[in-house]
C-alpha cells in the first residue's frame, strides 16, 4: 500500500504528538521523583522532612468555600448555648478557646452534668486532621459539628430542635446572609458548615518548632534540640509527623487494652481494630492535658512515660523524658483574639 | 469698758467675715434649693426628671478603684470555669455577656444541672444597683461577686478552693500586678474586687430611651412615646425610676404571695417585708427575659400585664401594653464589644 503525501504527513505529525506527550509524561514523572526524594532527603540540619510547619491557612473543602458571613455565623453558634437542651452548653464549654481549646477536664462533661466517655480533644487546628474524633468516626469539620448537639450526653438536640431553636432566637436572617440563593438556608447541614468554617479560623502558627523549620536556629533550647532528636532517633516521629505531628492515621495504644473502650474498631467493626486510636495530634501539646483518650495522663511527663514503654517499648531515662517534654512545649503556637460574639436574641415584646 | 482702735479694727474685722460666711452659706442654701427645685420640675418635654439617662461610666467604690490590671484580671475570672467545682461553669455561664448578660433560662443552672432557686439578672448594668440579687442581700458588685462561687447550685467551691484553683492555674502573676503593693495579693476578697472591677465597665449607655432624654426627640416612636407618657402616668415611675428604672429599693410582690420563695424578709427576717423583692432593673429589659425573680413571665406583654393587675391594681388594655412594651423597648442600649480571654494555664511539663 502506498502512503500518500497527506498521509506521510499526518503519521509523523502523530509520532511527533506521541513523542511530545511521552517527554511531557517523563518529564512530570521526574519532576515528581525528584519532589519525592527531596521530601525524603534528611535535612542539612538534621530534621526529618516528615515534620511540616503548621500552614498559616486552612484550606476550604469544595462544597463548603469560607466567606466572611459563614465564617460569622459559624462564630455565633459555637458560642450558642440554646443548641443544647438545658441551655447552657456550647461547643465552646468543652472546646474553650481560651484555654487551648480544651476543657481540661478528664473526660467532657455536657447536659445533665453527665460525663462523656473520652476527653475533650482541642478544636484548634482540627482543620488541619485527616479525621476528627478520638476514633477518626467523622472525616470532616463539617461531620464532627453535628455529633455533640444530638449526643444525649453533651447537648443532646435533635437536629429539628436545633433548628428550631435558632430560627426562634433570630438566627434566620444570619443564616440567609452565610447561605445565599440557597432555598431553605436554615438547615442542620448549613449550620455545620458554618462552625465548620469559623473553625478553620481556629489556628496556632508560629510555635517556636515552627520557627525552628523555618530556619530560626536560635529559637529551640539545647534542651529542646536534644528532645527534638531523641523524638527522631527513638521512634515517636514514626507516628507522629506531618504538620500536625499526629492526627493522620490509627495505631493500637496497649496500654489501654482489655479497658471497655475499644476505640476505633466500634466504628470500623474491624477485630484487628480494637484498642485502636487516632495518633494524637501534638501540637500545643504542653497546654492541652490532661492526656490521652481518657485522659487519664494528667502531665506531659506521665504521657510520655506511658507512650515510651506502650508504643515503642521503650523505657526512657529521666533525662530522656525531661528532654522530649522540652521539646513537646516547644510546640504551642500563636493562639489568635476571639471576640465574644453578639448572640442574635429576638425582643420579647409579645 | 473703752474700746481701743486696735480692737475696734478686730470688731469691724469679725462681724465682715462673719457677714461673709453667712452671705456664703445663704447664697450655697439658695442654689442647693434652686437645684432641688430644677430636679423636681417637670421637663418642658413633659418627661418625670424621676428619669435619669444612664451614665457612661460608673463611679469605682473607694475601697476598689479600677486599673487596666485589675479589669483585665476579673475578665479573666469572669470566663474562669475553673472557678466551679466540674470546672464548666463560670460567672459568663449564667450572665452571658454575648447574650444581653443573661442566660434567658427561668431559673438559673448551675453546678450538677441542679436548678437554682431564682432567674439570673443580667450583669450589664449591675454597677449602677443599689444593691444585688433579687433581694438585695449583697449592697456591693464585690459582695455579689463571693456568692455564686460558693452557692452549692451554681459553682460550689470554697473561698479556699477557689484560690487554690487559681494558684495551680497559673493566676499569680496576674493577682500580684493587680493588688502590687500587697503582702497577699491572692485572696478570696481580692478575687470579688477584680471580678467588679470588670463588672464596672460592663455598661450599655445609648439606648433610644437616654438619646430622648438627651433632647433628641425624632428617636422615640410615637406609640414608644405614649408608653412613656402612661409609664408615667399609670403609677410605674413611682417604683421604676432612676437611672437604671428600678433598682433601688423594695416591692411587695403581690402576684407571688403564697409561694414559697419570700423574697426580701428572708434576708432582714422582718416579717412585713414577707414577698418583698427588689424593684426590678428595666434596662435592656426587652432582652433579657423570662422575667421575675421566678423567670414566669416569658414576654414583656405577660410581664406588663401582670405588674398593672399586680402592683397597681390595674387591667391595662391591649393598647396600653402594647404602648408600654413600645417604650421599655426603647430601653435597650449598646453593649460593649468583649474579647474572649485569655485564660492562664501553666503547661504541664512536669
Amino acid at each position: 500500500m502506498r502512503v500518500s503525501g497527506v498521509n506521510k504527513t499526518r503519521a509523523y505529525r502523530s509520532v511527533l504528538v506521541i513523542l511530545f506527550y511521552l517527554m511531557a509524561i517523563f518529564g512530570f514523572a521526574c519532576q515528581q521523583a525528584d519532589q519525592a526524594d527531596k521530601s525524603q532527603t534528611q535535612r542539612p540540619d538534621g530534621v526529618s522532612p516528615l515534620f511540616k510547619p503548621l500552614p498559616a491557612l486552612a484550606d476550604d473543602p469544595a462544597d463548603n468555600i469560607s466567606t466572611t458571613e459563614k465564617i460569622d455565623l459559624g462564630h455565633r453558634l459555637y458560642f450558642e448555648p440554646r443548641l443544647s437542651r438545658s441551655g447552657i452548653i456550647s461547643c465552646n464549654t468543652c472546646h474553650v478557646v481560651g484555654a487551648a481549646g480544651v476543657d481540661h477536664l478528664e473526660k467532657a462533661m455536657g447536659e445533665g452534668a453527665q460525663t462523656g466517655p473520652r476527653n475533650s480533644p482541642t478544636v484548634y487546628n482540627a482543620a488541619f486532621l485527616q479525621s476528627q474524633f478520638w476514633d477518626g468516626r467523622a472525616p470532616t469539620l463539617e461531620e464532627q459539628a453535628k455529633g455533640p448537639i444530638q449526643a444525649h450526653v453533651e447537648m443532646d438536640l435533635t437536629p429539628e430542635e436545633a433548628i428550631q431553636r435558632l430560627k426562634e432566637t433570630g438566627y434566620t436572617p444570619l443564616f440567609e446572609k452565610a447561605f445565599p440563593n440557597e432555598k431553605e438556608p436554615m438547615t442542620f447541614d448549613n449550620l455545620a458548615k458554618a462552625i465548620a468554617a469559623f473553625e478553620r479560623t481556629l489556628l496556632t502558627p508560629g510555635s517556636p518548632f515552627d520557627r525552628y523549620l523555618e530556619g530560626d536556629k536560635d529559637v529551640l533550647t539545647e534542651k529542646q534540640i536534644a528532645g527534638l532528636n531523641l523524638f527522631q532517633e527513638k521512634g515517636c516521629i514514626s507516628c507522629h509527623n506531618g504538620p500536625m505531628l499526629g492526627g493522620n492515621g490509627y495505631q493500637k495504644f496497649s496500654h489501654v487494652v482489655g479497658s471497655s473502650d475499644v476505640g476505633r474498631s466500634a466504628v470500623t467493626k474491624k477485630e484487628e481494630e480494637k484498642y485502636f486510636f487516632r495518633i494524637a495530634p501534638l501540637r500545643n501539646i504542653a497546654l492541652t492535658y490532661p492526656y490521652f483518650h481518657d485522659g487519664s495522663a494528667k502531665t506531659l511527663k506521665a504521657a510520655v512515660t506511658i507512650m515510651g514503654k506502650s508504643q515503642l517499648n521503650r523505657q526512657f531515662t529521666a533525662e530522656e523524658i525531661d528532654q522530649l517534654v522540652a521539646f513537646l512545649e516547644s510546640l504551642t503556637g500563636n493562639f489568635p483574639e476571639i471576640p465574644y460574639p453578639k448572640l442574635p436574641r429576638v425582643a420579647q415584646g409579645g
